[in-house]
């Protein structure tokens, strides 16, 4: 009965509105006060999914969500979570369901090699791979490990915490500020550089010069940079190669947040969006924003492994076991910031099998095509500009199944609101 | 055929071993050394998953699985998770899909009430629950939370994060260390007050006094307190009750770690381990964990929603919309560590419809009543003895499947474990 709600569910989709329209506090007085103590059939709770929970969804799988970035689905993602589900085990540590564990490191290598990551960020090249939930996590782990190798180097006790100051630019998405909030570092010591126009949204690599130096000169101590590779606001590409250069030469630990974007590298054509990660320590995307792998499932892949396991494992009584004790197994809890941890390598794996690389690379082309086809249509109206200025509209085309006409009727719209405003020249993209 | 193959795996679980019988690195050599170029049928991957991962699983749901604590699965748990991944929204504002946000609100209250949680930590008396995914993530944001309030009062200039003391005992379960060295607690500064067998493990009110004041008098500043329902080790209660006045008198943030433990307060008669939870400042039980609603599911209650949105709000641009903007709503990603977020409470809302609280009651009730017989099989061997000392032997009845036979093989298999090592005086429990 689930199995065919849902097939029904994607039938429909395109009768629903993308945005749910129900008012605030809508749910509240339609469902009881309390738990039902009597046990209700499945029936009945499928049908108040139907008529109470689903006006109060935002549709994220309708093929004209153009919001956010996409969260996109598949039905091998979908059933690898269900299989997840089924034999739900907490592969923590290596003993604790070896398969989680181990078909882990396979798919992160075999998903690295598709990207084309340097060898170094592979199993296969002493570096490693790890699926967390979000990216918010991947920052937050490979913040503490930088800042704990960091105040190791020049000792805790004389400078601190407080000295240690992060960069980023404008355009950096929002987490990074709020993870390094959270590892401790002084909302003052997080250095945004602008980005502008001229370099196309890019952080700047003079700017982060000028940006460490200064810090340095104040007694300040660089940690680390996160580069993004796909900003959430206009999906802008940092120069890797040289902002690695400059972290390089000041120490700094540099994170490669491609979130969304990353995903496209598996296209040869488009892998040269990041080019120069070779110079950075970590890289993470999120294979449930464009990969069909369903939320959550962020990549992260590290060159120094070991540099986490310093700073985030744990050893007590109740988790030893002989595995562990002996070496020679990962256990993938002192990798990460939580303890428990879901087998979400399962759905990845179901996706690149059930999908094969070859239909994966057409998919992401696919959208591809379909952003050019918008951007012809806005480039062809005298009142949108592309490219960024001061205000935006945006449209992400990644949903799962979105096609051509969807983003023309996206177009039809944008069309008929500027018509009724009687303007003369929007800045879009 | 996915939904065949989790019913096989359910009837066949008993022909399994428990623990998973492969060696480190038994899987690479299985697989592929990359992802397939062309699409595989899903015959094929199940086929796989049937010979290469399932020898790689330790069996979480086997009945006799009595390591660490359970992970309960069930059919409404395992559906839920489904419907989750079906519809697949990223529910960290209201407006993303405001289903999400309103049945998660709705259900934690529902859960609250269950747990007879006093009433300042439910919506309706100006808390409120939220689900993350692990203990860890509810230690982290309460964390961050007590830390911004006690630095905001005592000026981050003056004293600084180096200062501020976090306090638990031995028996606490090591994600809280953990989780303090991430936000920054210096390792000196976490205060590991040692339980013993003379308060039953639980962690003593005058310890706790003698180490407080002993921080204060060398000017540190007593922040944070983790007491346990169910410890990991000993599943030993912390008495709250004077925790609490303790932490009171300090200005110190109290929170309650039920994460197994505490799923067993719906039922009346348990009730009573958290008496004093009124006095604590947030509390957190994990639903995967004894509740029948797979990983991952981490309710955490707070009396001060403000003091976490303080901590970790963002509002980029990209995120604004008209329902925030106007306030009247929850952003649920205000509220933890990361941005996204699954649509979690789907499952523990069917979970609670689908068995009704009479039967959840009954089926925890049924787990209690077995480990109480085992208790009873150890009383009645000389050899060991019911409660701490050295050296412990540890069983944790809580898998969905557990039936009595399971506890009573189990007991066989330590009798004989025993008869064969020809001891005189095993401390077990």
């Amino acid at each position: 009965m689930v199995i065919d709600f849902i097939a029904d569910y994607y039938n429909n989709i395109e009768h629903y509105p993308v945005l749910s329209q129900v008012k605030p506090g809508y749910l509240r007085h339609l469902l009881p006060r309390s738990a039902p103590l009597a046990a209700e059939p499945i029936e009945e709770i499928i049908k108040d999914i139907e008529t109470h929970i689903i006006p109060g969804i935002t549709h994220w799988q309708h093929p004209a969500h153009f919001a956010y970035f996409p969260c996109t689905a598949s039905t091998a993602g979908i059933l690898g979570e269900l299989l997840t589900a089924g034999l739900n085990v907490v592969g923590f540590s290596w003993v604790a369901s070896p398969a989680a564990t181990e078909l882990e490191a396979i798919v992160m290598d075999w998903l690295g090699e598709l990207l084309n990551l340097p060898k170094p960020f592979l199993f296969s090249g002493n570096g490693g791979g790890v699926i967390m939930g979000t990216t918010c996590e991947a920052l937050l782990a490979t913040l503490v490990a930088a800042r704990d190798r960091k105040l190791a180097e020049i000792g805790e006790g004389e400078i601190g915490i407080g000295k240690l100051v992060v960069y980023c630019s404008d355009q950096t998405h929002c987490a990074f500020a709020k993870a390094a909030k959270i590892v401790g570092i002084k909302q003052g010591n997080v250095r945004v550089v602008p980005a502008s126009k001229t370099t196309s949204f890019g952080l700047c690599p003079d700017e982060l010069v000028r940006a460490v130096r200064s810090d340095r000169d104040r007694g300040l101590v660089p940690l680390f940079l996160c580069a993004t590779v796909g900003t959430t606001p206009t999906a802008a590409v940092d120069p890797l190669l040289p902002l690695c250069r400059v972290a390089r030469e000041h120490d700094i630990w540099v994170h490669v947040d491609a979130a969304y974007a990353g995903a496209a590298c598996v296209c040869p054509e488009f892998r040269h969006v990041i080019d120069g990660v070779e110079g950075a320590d970590s890289f993470s995307l999120n294979a449930h924003k464009w990969f069909l792998t369903t939320l959550d499932c962020c990549c992260l892949w590290v060159k120094d492994p070991s540099a986490l396991r310093k700073s985030l494992s744990t050893n007590p009584e109740y988790l030893r076991n002989q595995a562990s004790d002996e070496g020679g197994v990962i256990d993938y809890k002192d990798w990460q910031v939580t303890l428990s941890r879901r087998f979400r390598c399962l759905k990845l794996w179901m996706v690149l099998r059930s999908n094969g690389v070859a239909n994966l690379r057409n998919f992401l082309r696919s959208h591809v095509r379909m952003a050019e086809a918008f951007e012809k249509l806005v480039a062809e109206d005298a009142r949108f500009a592309v490219a960024g200025g001061i205000y935006m509209l945006r449209l992400a085309v990644g949903a799962t199944l979105t096609e051509a006409r969807h983003v023309a009727e996206a177009w039809k719209v944008v069309r008929e609101q500027a018509d009724a405003m009687d303007v003369e020249g929007i800045v879009g993209c």
